[in-house]
């Protein structure tokens, strides 16, 4: 018994926000014991003495800075890079077995690409957001190689679900509507793949249980326009008199298409989403109607 | 003249090593006012206070850890990583104008590389110094587009010249066959590009004074056989019948052709060597003989 939880203990960081929040339960689900990191991971000594402490055999690293719309550009991407690679040296230094970190779509080259495949797409991002993650991967990939460390590197997509900042599409078209205003969007061509914010730390622990290498895109594999998004949004609510397609500009840094193969996140992690596109945004609704 | 000093003023680090020891003369013909990094690069408040103090126009940054061979897989790659981004912060912040970067051909895709060319040939590093170096690439860029600081990364290939590491492929056949000692080689069939690191230190140099923007492979353009590099030697010094090519096996990790596309140095940057690779040899062997 004890010898058991000794190889299942994962450290998860970013344990409060967005997607990290959902996690813990997954993980538990999946047999492991969870450290939620409560130390300043931006403080190096803090964060050496929490591994040493605690020697986690896994560890689900989510911690980045998220504020909305300042982290596509901010200077903290670059303390992140950091103290994540600070965190990744402890970890491997301490014994550690399995990691698992969580990239982004915006590592891949928006300019070529279109529907992302992990092992063909180029990666080469355009924001500090991006180049940053993109950096981490590249340095934490060759650390684990170096240390016999089983590595992977989850990419997520798109994401909606509770939680979620209002000025983000899904929770502004729920917003708007809720409130009876008129939700103005884009004509909406856009294709996107969303995922549930739960589903997508349901991910992450297949992952982080697997012993799949390398970049694995999280997605739902369904891809969508926005508009199509919005409709369901508008229906589910009874307010499609309310939306207002095509009253705003493209913007011109927007991809037509942005959308993740899902080969490697099915076959080889064996995951499927939990719940559709409808499901997921009809729980959302009752989340944000009861917040 | 003060105004004219204050625009060109360069802090130059990795002065005393292999490359930058040539580098402060070449600056200094083109105007450079040139500052040698004498603090310790690793500790951040010395780097900190070097930048705030000297407030240098331009970078030239050339410092990294470079130990025979343990380069290639050392920890202290990581530390140099993060050390490089701590200095172009300082340097960006206090006003700095151009950066350049040393990188490594070892950033290329060396499973698919061949003929490397900037623009074409995908980078995917297979050690940790070339996961650092391309990582460092990445988030500088980022950093400098973000700041509108001018950014060039100059990729440097295959090297030679005075205070090479004995043990590497010029100096370990120029000093066997001048003990009169079999140089024992393998058959020498990689074709591969060498350029005498007077002439790389040059090439940085005047790297620095473009405003070239991106990555620049620093390299001869003249690819030739490693036994053609071999013969050379032996028949300047006269000892054809001590050199045993075929004596070695060949490194299964050695891409046969690993070769630089120097179109952006020659017609962007406006460089091309000063001595062909016969006068590089003549004038490393002399080193040689001499030390």
């Amino acid at each position: 018994m004890a010898a058991d939880r000794l190889n299942k203990r994962v450290l998860l960081t970013g344990a409060s926000g967005f997607v990290g929040r959902h996690c813990a339960r997954h993980l538990e689900s999946r047999g492991w014991e969870v450290h939620a990191q409560r130390v300043d991971l931006l403080n190096p000594s803090e964060t050496s003495a929490l591994i040493r402490e605690l020697r986690p055999d896994a560890l689900l690293h989510l911690a980045w800075y998220s504020k909305h719309r300042l982290y596509w550009t901010a200077d903290e991407n670059f303390d992140w890079l950091n103290a994540s690679l600070h965190l990744l040296r402890e970890f491997t230094a301490a014994g550690g077995k399995r990691f698992v970190g969580a990239g982004t779509c915006a590592e891949y080259d928006w300019s070529v690409a279109g529907h992302c495949d992990e092992a063909t797409t180029p990666s080469n991002p355009a924001t500090v957001y991006g180049a940053c993650k993109y950096a981490l991967h590249l340095a934490a990939n060759a650390l684990c190689r170096k240390y016999g460390v089983s590595y992977a590197w989850g990419r997520l997509f798109f994401l909606y679900g509770p939680d979620e900042h209002p000025e983000r599409f899904v929770p502004s078209v729920v917003g708007s509507l809720l409130r009876s205003e008129t939700a103005r969007c884009t004509s909406g061509e856009q294709i996107r793949d969303f995922l549930h914010v739960d589903d997508a730390a349901s991910a992450l622990a297949a992952l982080l249980g697997s012993d799949i290498q390398g970049v694995v895109n999280i997605a739902s594999g369904t891809a969508v326009p926005l508009r199509d998004i919005a409709r369901t949004i508008a229906r589910v609510i009874g307010r499609e008199d309310l939306l207002a397609l095509g009253a705003l500009p493209m913007n011109a840094n927007d991809p037509p298409v942005l959308t993740a193969a899902t080969g490697r996140l099915r076959n080889e992690v064996g995951w499927t989403p939990s719940r559709t596109l409808r499901q997921g945004l009809e729980q959302t609704i009752d989340w944000w109607r009861a917040a």
